[in-house]
This record gives C-alpha cells, sequence and structure tokens, in this order.
C-alpha cells in the first residue's frame, strides 16, 4: 500500500473543519443513544467501490513473507511469528522495538500535538478513521488470518465496527476537553468599587505516554477505544499488539503516521512495539515511568497484574469473566433456542460476550402454551445449535476457526466437565483445508458444580446449569457477576415482574442485560454510540467503551489567568 | 441547632424542581467559567437575617462541652479533644464509630439512593447544600475555632465558598450521569427487511461507599467536593474529619442526615467516623473492601500511602507542593509587593496555594521606569509584608492564627534556613489571649539552596532565591512542579514573549499560572466555578477541583436492552 499524501497538504485545522459535521453527529449520537454509523457495516461495492475487496485482499497478500516498513525509531533484530488459524503462515515481520529510543521519540512529539487542540486532534483523528475505513478489506484480511474470525466478522468487527468504536472514542475525547471553554473572563462585582477582572484560558495537556496492549481476538475492535481516547486527548500512543496479531495493528499504525505526517505533525505520536511470545516486552513497557495510560483487553490474569503494578499509571482493563443466561420462560421458545445456537457459535465462542452458563430449572419451563422440561430445554438448544451448523459452508462463516492452541485444548479438555448434550465436532473448511474449526461443546452441569461453570472457559463451550428455579437462577448469576465478573448476561422470561426483578438484581450487580433475544441481535453483539461494553463495575473489567470515565482523565486542564485593568 | 423538618415532607423529585434553577445555573456557570456564586460571600445581616450572626455563635456555644448527637451506628466510648489556636478548648465529643456496623449500614441504605436517580440525588444534595448555607456562622465559628482561620475566611471558605464548590461537585456529577439519555429506542435498517428495534435503559449505579478524609486547615472547603461529587452519584459517604477540626464536618454530615431522613432516604448514606491522633482509624477505614472511593486533603505522605494502599479503591488526592512565584519585571513594584504581602500572610500561609519561593534575578529587574536591584526587590516585599501587618487589629484578621504545633515548630526551625530578610514576630490578639498569633519570616537564600526552599514548609514562611536570571527562575520552576509538585504559580512580567514562554512551560508541567496580580485577587485564592484548584497533572494532587475526571469515575452506567416487537 503506498503512502497517500493528503493533497494538498491539510493542517489539524482543516481537517477539523472537513470532519466536523460527523464529529458533531457523533457526540449527539452517544448521547441520544439511538442506532448511528457513519461508516457502512456490509463489504458491499457499492459502499467501499467495485474493486475494493479486490485491491483488499490484494494488499494483504503483498505484506506476507516480508518486512512491514515503519521508519519510527527501531532496534536491532526484527520479529513476528503469526500464524492463520485458517492454515496460512503470514511470514511477516516488524522491527524490534527499542523502548528508550520510542518512548523518547513519543514524549518528543507531544508538545506539537499538545498545540494542535482539542479541534485539531479530533480532525486528525477523525481523517486517520476515514483512511482506516478506506483499508477495510486489507485490514479485513489481516484480521481474519490472525484472529481466525469468518471474513464477514472480520470485516465488520475488525473494520467498521471498530472504527464506529475509535470514532465514539474521538467524540468522548472532544466532548470530555471542550466541557469547559476554552478562555473566559471573570468579573467578580465588588459592590461600589469597580469589579475584579481577569483573563483566564484553560490549555488541555496530556497526561503522558500511552500504551495499547491489544488481544489475539479483536485487535482493532478492543484496540481503536484506547488508542483514539488517549491519542485525541494529547497523548502519544504505543501500539503494543498481541503476538499472534500484530497485523491488523501495524496496518493501523502505520495509517495512524501517514495521516499525522501529511498534518505536519510528528508520526512518532503513534508507535508500534512488536515482540514475540517468547520475548515478551508487556511488563517492562507498562512499568516505564513515561506511560501514564494503559488500555489493555485479554486475560484476568495479566490485566490484574496491569492493576498491581503499572502503578505509575492510568490503566483501563478488560478481562474476563462468567456471562451467564437466565431462562425463566418464553413465549418464543424456537426463537429463543435459535438465538441461543446462534450465540454460542458466533466466532466460536471466542468473544468475551459469548455466554457461558444457561441457568434452566429443574422442572422446566413455560414455553409459549405448554410445558417444557428441563430435558426438553437442553435439547431445543443442543438441536437448534446443531441444525444452524449442518451446513459446512454456512457453518465455517459463522464459526471462523480457532485462536489458539490453547483453547482447542480448554475444549478437548472441557468435554469431562459435564453430561455433553452436544459434541464438539470438528468441520472442514472448504477453501482453507488446514483450518482448526470446531462446533461448539455443550454441557449438562448441576448448580453445586460451580466450580466448573463458575470459571471462564475461553472458547466454543456452554454450560446449560440445572437450577432449583429462576430465584435460585438470579442468586447465582449475581454472585457469579460479583465475583467473577461478566461482560453480558441475559434472560428469558414472559413475566413482567420477574424481568424487573432481574433486572434490578442485575443492574445492581453492574452487569448490562438483554432480555427476550430470539431475533437478529445476539447477547454477544454491542452497538457502538448505543451500547455500553462492560461496565466496569464487576470484575471483568474496570471501564467501559465508551463513557466519559474512559476518557475524563486522559487529560489535564490547565489554566493561566491575568488580571484586566479596570 | 433544632432540626428543621422539611414541612411538607418533599421527595427527592420534589427537591429538584425547587432546585433545579440552580443546577442549571451551575452547570451553565462550570462550562462558562466566569464569576457566579449562588452564595452570598459577605456574612451580612441583609444576606443572612438580622440575628444569624448571634444565631449562629450561640450554636456553636451551645456545642461545646458536649457530646455531639449523631443517631447513626456507633462503637463504644467517645472521641474528641479539639482546641481552637485562638485558645478555647472545644471540649465536644462524638461517638467512636464501628466501622462494621457503619460500613453495613452505608452499604445497606445505597439501593434506595440509586432510585432516587441522578435528579432525586441533586435535588436532595441542593437542599442540604441551602440548609448548610443557612447554618454558615454557625459553622464558620466551628471552623474559625479548629483550623484558625480568622471569622471573615472562615466565614467565606468554610461557608459559601466551601458551598460553591460542594455545588460544583454536584453539577459536574449530575452532568456525568445524564451525559447519555436515561432510555432510548435503538433502530437499526435491514434493508428490505424490517429494522432490528430495541428499547434500552441506561442506569447510573453508583461505586460503592466513599470515604472523605478531611484535613484541618479547610475542612469543609477541601471536604466538600469529594462528599457531594460522591453522594451525588449514587455511593453512601463516611465522613473521616482530622481530629483536630471534626466539629464543621459533623454539624455537616448532622444537616446531610437530616435532609435525607426528611426526604424519605436512609440518613446512613452520611455518616462521620470520628477518631483521635492517638488511635487513628484512616488505615483501617480506607482499606476495607467496601470502600471504592476516597477523597483525601493532607499530607503528601499519607496521601501516597493511600494511593499505594487503598488499591481496592478510587483515590482522589490532594497533597503537598511547592508553590513559587517568578519575577522578571514589573510596571507597579509597590502593587506587585502589595499583593505578594497579603498572599503571604493571609491565613499564616496554611493555605496549600501560598507561594514558597520567590525567584528573584540577582541583578535585579526592571520595574515602572526604574531598575530595581535584587536586595531592593527582597525589602519591597519584606517592608509591604511589615507594614501591611503593622495594625495588630488588622493583622489578626488576615493572619488568623497558627493550626497545628507542628507549624510553629516548623517556623521557629525555619529561621536558621536563610538570611532573614524579616522575622516572624508574635502578636497579641485583642479579643483572644491564648491565640498563637505569628506573622510571616521572609528568607533569602541563594539558588543552589534547593534542598531548603524546595522542600513544602507549610505556615507562614515564605523564601526569596537569588537566581541567575527570568529563564533560570522558569528552569528551577518548571522541575519544581514536575518533582515536588505545586498548586500554584505566579509570574511578574512586562514582557509578553517571557509571558508567553512562561506559560507555555508551566502549563506543559501541569501547573496553574497567574499573572501580573497586583490588586484584589491573590495567587492563594480559587473561584469556583471558574478556577480548577490544582490541576492533577504534578505530584501536588491527583484530581483537580472540579471538573469531569473528578466525577466520571464515581458511578457506572449499566444498561438492559429489550426487543420491541416489529
Amino acid at each position: 500500500m503506498t503512502a497517500q499524501p493528503l493533497s494538498p497538504p491539510l493542517s489539524p485545522h482543516e481537517l477539523y473543519g472537513r470532519h466536523r459535521a460527523t464529529l458533531d453527529q457523533a457526540v449527539a449520537a452517544s448521547r441520544a443513544r439511538g442506532y448511528w454509523s457513519p461508516f457502512a457495516e456490509m463489504p458491499s461495492p457499492r459502499a467501499y467501490g467495485e474493486t475494493a475487496a479486490a485491491d483488499g485482499e490484494t494488499a494483504f497478500k503483498a505484506r506476507l513473507n516480508k518486512l512491514f516498513p515503519l521508519d519510527q525509531p527501531a532496534g536491532q533484530g526484527f520479529v513476528g511469528a503469526e500464524r492463520s488459524p485458517f492454515g496460512l503462515k503470514l511470514g511477516v515481520t516488524y522491527p524490534k522495538p527499542d523502548l528508550d529510543a520510542l518512548l523518547a521519540a513519543a514524549k518528543a512529539a507531544m508538545p506539537g500535538w499538545r498545540k494542535a487542540g482539542p479541534d485539531g486532534r479530533a480532525g486528525v483523528c477523525l481523517e486517520i478513521l476515514t483512511r482506516l475505513n478506506k483499508r477495510s478489506f486489507e485490514i479485513a484480511n489481516a484480521v481474519q488470518h490472525t484472529t481466525g474470525q469468518a471474513f464477514m466478522m472480520a470485516f465488520q468487527a475488525g473494520g467498521p465496527h471498530a472504527q464506529d468504536r475509535g470514532l465514539e472514542a474521538v467524540a468522548y475525547g472532544w466532548k470530555a476537553m471542550t466541557d469547559q471553554v476554552p478562555s473566559a473572563r471573570w468579573e467578580k462585582p465588588q459592590g461600589k468599587n469597580p469589579p475584579l477582572v481577569m483573563d483566564k484560558r484553560f490549555e488541555v495537556v496530556p497526561r503522558g505516554v500511552a500504551v495499547v496492549i491489544g488481544c489475539a481476538t479483536f485487535p482493532t475492535w478492543n484496540g481503536y477505544p484506547g488508542l483514539f481516547a488517549s491519542l485525541v486527548t494529547g497523548n502519544a500512543v504505543v501500539v503494543k499488539p498481541h503476538p499472534a496479531a500484530i497485523l491488523p495493528l501495524a496496518i493501523t499504525v502505520e495509517v495512524c503516521r501517514e495521516v499525522l505526517a501529511a498534518a505536519g505533525l510528528d508520526p512518532n505520536l503513534v508507535t508500534l512495539a512488536a515482540d514475540s511470545a517468547d520475548a515478551p516486552i508487556t511488563k517492562e513497557l507498562a512499568t516505564r515511568p513515561e506511560v501514564a495510560l494503559i488500555d489493555f483487553t485479554g486475560s484476568s490474569e495479566f490485566g490484574s497484574w496491569l492493576e498491581q503494578n503499572a502503578r505509575q499509571a492510568q490503566v483501563f482493563t478488560e478481562k474476563a469473566g462468567v456471562n451467564t443466561v437466565i431462562i425463566d420462560s418464553t413465549d418464543d421458545p424456537k426463537g429463543m433456542a435459535r438465538n441461543l445456537a446462534f450465540a454460542l457459535s458466533l466466532y466460536s465462542g471466542q468473544m468475551c460476550t459469548t455466554p457461558q452458563a444457561i441457568f434452566v430449572p429443574k422442572d422446566g419451563i413455560r414455553a409459549g402454551g405448554e410445558h417444557l422440561g428441563f430435558d426438553q430445554v437442553v435439547q431445543a438448544i443442543a438441536t437448534a445449535t446443531d441444525k444452524f451448523l449442518s451446513d459446512p459452508e454456512r457453518a465455517v462463516e459463522v464459526l471462523g476457526a480457532i485462536q489458539s492452541d490453547a483453547t482447542l485444548k480448554r475444549l478437548e479438555d472441557a468435554q469431562a466437565l459435564g453430561t455433553v448434550a452436544l459434541a464438539s465436532r470438528a468441520i472442514a473448511h472448504p477453501k482453507f483445508p488446514d483450518a482448526r474449526v470446531h462446533t461448539p461443546l455443550i454441557l449438562v452441569l448441576d448448580a453445586k458444580d460451580e466450580d466448573k461453570y463458575g470459571q471462564e472457559l475461553f472458547g466454543p463451550i456452554a454450560m446449560i446449569v440445572k437450577v432449583e428455579g429462576t430465584d435460585d437462577a438470579l442468586t447465582r448469576a449475581a454472585r457469579l457477576v460479583r465475583e467473577k465478573g461478566a461482560l453480558t448476561a441475559a434472560l428469558y422470561s414472559t413475566d413482567q415482574d420477574v424481568i424487573d426483578r432481574v433486572q434490578d438484581t442485575l443492574t445492581e450487580a453492574g452487569v448490562a442485560l438483554s432480555v427476550n433475544l430470539t431475533g437478529g441481535v445476539l447477547v454477544n453483539q454491542s452497538a457502538a454510540f448505543s451500547d455500553f461494553h462492560g461496565t466496569g463495575a464487576n470484575p471483568a473489567c474496570n471501564a467501559a467503551l465508551c463513557d466519559l470515565a474512559f476518557v475524563a482523565g486522559r487529560f489535564r486542564v490547565v489554566q493561566t489567568r491575568v488580571p484586566v485593568a479596570a
């Protein structure tokens, strides 16, 4: 991909002018919380151009088996051992970072960025997002062949939906930075004497160097909020991708640097710090005194390590949890089973939002006009899942591939945890013979087996838990939220009193609740500008994407005041 | 003071209606940053009523030598050993808290408070502030006779100005909580198919129990922001006053509980946890798992301890720093000297905002049409200070009294640190013969003596530092801000280039700057709704009063979504 110089070269202020309408809409949307997105989510020629799909694939393939070029301060040697869960070895290498040089360059770049001001920085960030959008097909290929997402998800979640989340962070950051006027005249009456008059200026200053620690499953979707929240608020950002999913973020960094340079700013405001699984640099990087902000998505263990050890920084984490579903009753058992089947299958359960424990009363439920026994509910979900994935061509486009060896191993080991209601089976991918594709395992467990269903088992592993009844389910679900954390919770009930009680209890416990999903929306899905992803109110994460708390601490306001002669 | 039942009893919603106009004005003022306050700052009969002053003093005196009545969960025994810096022993005792019972009661009170919603909570908080305002004279007496502030300052800073800061926190908290709509309909187009439609609800939930740790010098001014920021955002608040300044906060807690009860809410949302200097409870309280928010004003040592050890909580600290003044040039040397004399004298330098190190070029400065040598600048400041305090009756109303033995000792020891330009002298208080009143000590030091002037010396101790020139002064000031922290910085210069350079450098360093103060505003003073007190961008504090970052993390938003049938 050749660099696309801005022609004519545009200042941050001009970029603000270019993108201001979009920014205003984004700010309005994040307040109104209806549906809104400026980025087309369908990979259609109409939205992206006739040749966009082919161009993107070509651009991706041109990356393979080469050094990824980045003109940033580099150390000695190279890293990079990405391997597609669909079978391909990527062979891309990246310059090893020299952290001293990288952090020094990042710091040196910040004063000029501060002076671009909130508007100028928002303009630059929106130009970056606009260009990232144009690169959505290339990024989709990179996401697919690092995370194992099927193409459609890789395109949507890795492209426009990630860009939405990035834009949302820009909108929140800009809104927070401009929460007070940039300057004001203060005039205090003094009775019969002349008033005291002062001119005051309020300038936004950054906190320091920010580090974004990417994950292996949603490198851009989970990475962009922190990247753009820190960048728009004036900080320099070092992007530290997961060793298994470097490419999508490397392309992102490239685009950021291209726009920064073209706008006359220091491109070292955004740099890449790639590492390898056997020589990780994250702990060293995260605890450097220059680092003031950290965004992390990944394991609870490492997220907690960061919270405990990166004491010099403000740390935003999205970790793991145990997502639960409470089935009390339904008037659409088929819709429920189909919706759950989709939710459990999507990207082979490799989403932090996938349900893990499904609580079903031991005496069954009211379903439509009839009664379904416990076993019938289990059977309905298992059958729906099996049927949903019966066509391999369709199945692989939902399941994608298993991202890591660890998840595959976990899936194998999980069979012993309970009674198998639906066995996991391997599916041959029609296009990628080496792809590791596996359908979800569905187990039945007893309520007392909380040591099993109450631990996060990342991957295509679902457990239906036999409980006394809805109250028992609610007590267990709320406790799991409080103790283990959760990104999502779901409820099926036809009883408004039950819905109100569950909503009240789970709101108090601090988890987002989806009620009676039987149609086109899955509990796993979270829409920018409308859904808060995570709450920050339970152990699964200490932040939400995106809200004021996610941005307000990333900058400070420093004032100057000068008296005005009466 | 007898309880004033709300008549007729008013719900939180009705209180919101009553105070909504004030809230709207407060939100607008905090954005526009001009002068605004709803609370009269002069202790005048016109504003507060003919008998208010006498009633307040009577109410204060009625507190003395008695148990302070609080109907909250209490432990065994009593604490309280307050002693007025003006000589009086207060003799007030307070129930010793039982932390287990107190925290359990605080937690139990929160669900009802959450349900009052942002509007209802803001209404209750504004009613509390309105009633605190009516108690300003009583609180002023309590502030005076715990902190040592002279009456006028005790009234203004302890009363209306503290109420302003509390209101500012309510306004910011309410603004942040209502940053998104409480509910929304989300409607996503699906091409030719019917849209996906969901109803979503966004509820604000608290973080947990908040603790406000008061200081000995400005118990209400520094305590109200945290108290009201945590309370309005749905948390219960335990107020832990400094053992030397319990009464002002005890009265505050009493008013909070009175309003909460009258509004049908659980008064245990605000409780007092008094302790004594020889059996402090702060460390135990601050590290309790129930505690999610801590606001602290006090020493750097204890503030840093909290930041390091109260890991379960979000910790907001205002600690200490070294405030500097750079004198480059002035066209009003008399105004400058008089303004600095006032700044150094006010409350005997016992403000976190008082200048400590005054940098003066060794070759002197341009001053008006003439040149003033270094010694002449020193002399001008010393003489102005001496003259300003020459009338004992006026002097005691500016100086107040020395709050603690430690500050008195510090003042005595400081004489040896440099060449004395103005010796401190004791002044007999015409009304309180046992008051410890001392004028500021002004020393001259060399730039190399940073080990002396570069440590905070709380109290009436100022140091004029001989530097090479303005650049040298700026380098030193900026380094002190970065390494030791600062709440304020000041500059005198007639050269716009110098002003711009100092502003840029100190903004980058993260400290608020006041330029060319020669009139009625002192560098020490910070006006609610206009001045950010502290920046959070240097080691003197990790938060500012008041901004979005001060409130946005005190609550979370939890959503529920339900599909709407097409």
